[in-house]
């Protein structure tokens, strides 16, 4: 099953990290750590291989992925001999990049979105393609009636006022295209009435939202242990520092509320009440890709005993998100191709804000995930 | 259903916040935080109730409940407030408290011992007994060809030697007079194939072993959380702080290293091999029941990325202990009339070592303690 | 040398530590751990003893002093033993608490405190009182062309409008009568022109401001240590939670920026450069009076390798700021007797951001404070 | 003055870093970070320039110098771009390097040692040498008579047996050759009676032991900082985690016992009084030279409140280290050719277990030291 997987902001940090990582991957160059549907209970062969993932995007910067990705190894993010090794494969990758389209209307903004997206999946010779947000994180979009149905949406894209935030856009153009759709971010995407509406038209499944992949996956099993053993979690605070495009990004109040909202709700989720206490996001220029997050945790035991735990994370952030992205990828495609459409509640393990009712204890998510890609394969 | 609970190690602080907390909830002084079987999945009418439990016990020390209570209070390990108000409930359960006995020979001691728990199922009309070990740590036992089989052991224990550790002589003693066993402690208790054949003999259950309450709890949903994502673990490194009467028997090397190796096997289980890395356990008498450990983990992600985790735990050691030494006396006393006899490998849940082979994640633990539960109830 | 102490806001948990320790201190129930004044090279005959001290102070609510010690003691911040032991003098330092009082004008309002000032020294027959401000934390205070001289400031604050904030109001009120002042909080106290002459005129002294006992403690031991390495800081940034009422006021954006700024100061002056990063701190109720700071720095050192240092802090803001309370009244008083006046810059030691232009590492602060107590026996 | 530097260990962690760094700040690659000498307060012409040092050693192991640089590179010690750049200067140093040499007394391989050092000196017309110590940590050196006395060392050398370890040999070496010596280890170097004699003898200074780099440093700082507050230490407990070859050393009990008891005796001095608590040492080897300190401190307050800190270092250890090396080595060039002989105590800031009775307190130290280094250039 040839692959597209088409890369809404293709030239950021977790974009060229996932294209690295294929072209590696591909090659034998490296082991798949990280790559969960390369664990035992999910590999198989429903899902698309190494070989057949084929990479494009859109961005609206022009930085080249060669140059991005010199910078990701001089970063400590993945190691410079993989771009050394991988120079003509990225240079392929290259190619199949484009400027993010405008039109004078939203709806022609889209039409060209779509075209895009149809002459990748023709020059490629695709099966299928998936539509990755891995763009910059939106602050939260403002409301607004054409929201509530296809009908009200497709008649406002052809007015002259915006209606949709990128990442909505996005989606839209590729549900029209027939193409799937994962946000990882945690900006709108498809989570609109008229984009569910306009997805189960084309048949298409998507899945979202905002890639867990650090603070926030901790927080989903150590939430879970203390409400598995009766302890009354008092307070939950934490501060993540962290550098690069996401955390300059994240400096922005309104990009941070999004952020920080989808951080705490695990919480409220696995305890079955709301512990007091925030999780803050602060830019530190310097501490760049790997961010270091620290939690502190106030917790009740037997007879009212206050007890405490804290943890620091130092993840490198694009290292631990680009293998979910293939992850995603390659299990979308084989959703769609096993006739899957609309939300695929079915993967919230991969995401802070899953889209859906699942459970949100991260081992109850892998039980789901595994009876999901069990049943892709039969 | 009236159930004895019969504490080998009555005297100690785990015993006496069990002994504090269980009058405090049959009083309806505290909420049941901390006790697993008051969880909604787990809570149910086939387990005994708190105004069914009977408490009793043998201890080498004489130290009054009230006064190790009044103790626990000054330490901060349980409200002072508790013990004024339960004064009478802890002086009744101090009648039920035994010097630990000792004959000619093992065979005589253990006989005692029968004779005591008889006496107390007796005396207070208990529809049956369990007996929990929660004394000190011994070191680990010598082995004796006589832990083989049943007849072998029967025949030895006559002899003048002692054959059994004291917590196997406990186990010994508690089958013969039809009572289930729990071991809490990581020392010997009923895990001798001659012991083994006891408990079927007798048709009661046993459970063991090693309660899991701090640095083990966190590794065991921490752990599965680097499984699932394939992230591999390189190192886990940690040191735990404490000090009281279990800190102090900890500082003796044969003790410390029986706890240690059952501290890291967790890791082996979840992982699927065994990272660099020892767990210290040091003595510290300041730092007395709040013990804190600290553990880091280094581990590698995509394209080989190094990364670290840290946490600290400062925990009250016995504040954790005493619901799960409820929680497992409830448990068991069902399985017993129930029917179950031999190990009860579906309580892994809160054990460090457990036996039998099951899961070594908490959720799968607890998957497997909810659907064993409902089986007691139907 | 009978001492007054005359605490604004006398009713808080810094007041109250400081009136149960002194008592504790005179009745000898108690070590003087974290007085800085009875360590060797600063005791001495020149300062006032622990029985010499009296207490008094205004507030602005009524809780009796008992009642907030009992509430402290519950809390863990102090024995309660100690408030059962103390209650006479508790009581008796009751009576000498008053109101704030308001008058029409500022001018009217300041009479009245000066009143109650000479009231409390005749009363008691006092060589002399410090006035020392533990109220809450006040917003940065509007400027004022009034602030910048004696004459402008007594005009306007005869006017209806008000031109001091508080905390620099009790200042003008206690140079009127004479009074030393000290300012423990960030809030403006004596930090203008005007009260600059006012203290000069009167030939008092004063000291100031915001008692340094967490983070910022550290920090000006830490910062240095890097300075003298010719390590580079590259970023420290910081997050403070705590609760109790000093917490809850800061939760007040105002009030919060001004406790920031000063927090972060020390690190600029030790290693002559700002270094990137914040401390943030955020209200968390549950975590009452014992602050938990987390501290994370990145440095660089020979060859540009890049390291890191993290700290948690965990203590108990009253417990370390009531006895710097008592050894600022005891240096101060001691200084008005050796007739120091005007802003005494030698206390740097005891301050996040210190009158002067002292030093800002920790063991030069205290290298000038010896010189200066070793001066005052002189 | 020329200056040359004689490593004893050259081609471990620490010597070949010192040597890539020398180069590198010789050929103005680098800024000198970490280089206390080069703090304005120290910097001037009483010490050697940069481009005025010269490297030679001894080692018992052949790895190229621009072999192990390499390493050091890829390990993330030093960067890649400097051993590309400097390989001319390390083929130098690489011809100054020779095997250890061994006699068949120890006289005879002390002298066959003075030989290569004075070779050393007189190949490159060097003013003085400074022989510096960074070889493996030795275990504690049994005692013997002829420690005591020169005359008794000078016989029992010519005997049959071994009488002094390597490094207390190496030193006798440098004495006898007129060279100054530096023991940048724990190990037994300079610090016998028969060795302090012949230094007076030669009128050579020497200084030492143990470079602080880490831990300890931290420690240096933050014990003086609770004494100076009157806050009572009641435990401090650590834990390092370190990989490298001397991790590798250290997770010999012999050695390790060396280094733990040079990192406590910092507390007893600072503090006075050894709190509860010890400082242990773990090899990891996955850790490499970027080590993991973590420790604890539990402390007293006011009226007895218990507080807790903690902090965890993670410095990559060699970078640590080779600035101070060469600190010491120009210091201890210029005092020698100042005319200073015997132990330098004045180098106090630099060691964890400082020759002489100077402060423990890194500030008094700094202040020793900046008197110290003054005294020279006069
Ligand atoms: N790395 C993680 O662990 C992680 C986890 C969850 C979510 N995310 C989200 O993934 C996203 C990408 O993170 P990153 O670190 O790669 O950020 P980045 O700043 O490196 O990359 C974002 C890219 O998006 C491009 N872009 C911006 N607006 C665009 C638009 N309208 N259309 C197309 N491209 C656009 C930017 O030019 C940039 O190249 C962020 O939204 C982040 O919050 C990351
Ligand atoms: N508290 C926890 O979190 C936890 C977790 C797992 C296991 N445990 C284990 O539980 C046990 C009890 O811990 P604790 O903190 O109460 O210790 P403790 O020292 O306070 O109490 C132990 C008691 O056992 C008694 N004892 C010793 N030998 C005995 C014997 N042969 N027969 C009868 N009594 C004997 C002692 O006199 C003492 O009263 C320890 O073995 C500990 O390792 C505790
Ligand atoms: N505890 C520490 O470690 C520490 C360190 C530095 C500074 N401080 C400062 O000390 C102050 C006191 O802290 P706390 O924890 O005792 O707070 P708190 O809230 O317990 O006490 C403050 C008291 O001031 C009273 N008050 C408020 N406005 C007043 C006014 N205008 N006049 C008179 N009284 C007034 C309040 O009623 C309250 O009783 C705060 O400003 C705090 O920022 C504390
Ligand atoms: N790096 C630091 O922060 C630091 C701080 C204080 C002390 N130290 C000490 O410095 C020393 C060097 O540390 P490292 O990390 O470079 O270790 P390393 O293992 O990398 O280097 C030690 C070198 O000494 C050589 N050697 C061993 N025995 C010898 C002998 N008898 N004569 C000559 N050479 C010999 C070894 O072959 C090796 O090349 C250790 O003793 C360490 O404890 C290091
Ligand atoms: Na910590
Ligand atoms: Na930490």
């Amino acid at each position: 099953m040839r692959t597209g997987i088409w890369l809404i902001g293709a030239r950021g940090s977790v974009a060229v990290t996932s294209i690295v990582g294929a072209a590696a991957l591909r090659a034998r160059l490296v082991a798949p750590t990280g790559c969960v549907t390369e664990l035992p209970q999910l590999r198989g062969p429903a899902l698309p291989g190494w070989s057949e993932l084929v990479f494009g995007g859109h961005d609206i910067v022009t930085t080249p992925v060669l140059k991005k990705a010199d910078a990701l190894a001089a970063a400590g993010v993945l190691p410079g001999r993989l771009v050394v090794a991988l120079a003509d494969e990225l240079a392929a990758v290259e190619q199949e990049l484009r400027p993010l389209p405008a039109g004078d209307t939203q709806a022609a903004t889209a039409r060209r979105i779509s075209a895009d997206l149809r002459g990748f999946r023709d020059r490629n010779a695709l099966d299928r393609v998936v539509v990755v947000n891995v763009s910059t994180t939106e602050p939260a979009a403002a409301p607004h009636p054409a929201h509530a149905g296809l009908a009200e949406l497709t008649a406002a894209l052809a007015g002259p006022a915006p209606v949709l935030p990128p990442s909505a856009l996005a989606a839209y153009a590729a549900f029209t295209a027939g193409c799937s759709f994962i946000d990882f971010t945690p900006s709108t995407g498809a989570r609109l009435p008229a984009l569910a509406e306009l997805a189960r038209a084309r048949a298409v499944p998507y899945a979202g939202n905002d890639g867990k992949t650090g603070e926030t996956l901790v927080k989903s099993v150590l939430a879970p242990m203390f409400a598995l053993r009766n302890l009354r979690v008092r307070s939950w605070s934490g501060l993540n520092l962290l550098g690069g495009g996401d955390g300059a990004n994240l400096a922005d109040p309104a990009a941070n509320a999004a952020k920080v909202s989808s951080k705490q709700r695990v919480l409220g989720d696995a305890l079955g009440y709301q512990p007091e206490g925030t999780s803050r996001i602060d830019y530190v220029a310097e501490i760049g890709d790997f961010k270091t997050a620290w939690d502190l945790i106030t917790f009740e035991g037997f007879l009212g005993t206050g007890m405490r735990m804290e943890f620091s994370w130092h993840g490198c952030d694009s290292a631990l998100a680009a293998p979910l992205v293939l992850d995603l990828a390659r299990l979308t495609a084989a959703a769609h191709r096993a006739g899957r459409s609309g939300p695929l509640a079915e993967l919230g393990f991969f995401f802070k804000d899953p889209l859906g009712d699942g459970p949100s204890a991260l081992a109850e998510q892998w039980a789901t995930l595994a009876a999901f890609t069990a049943g892709l394969a039969s």
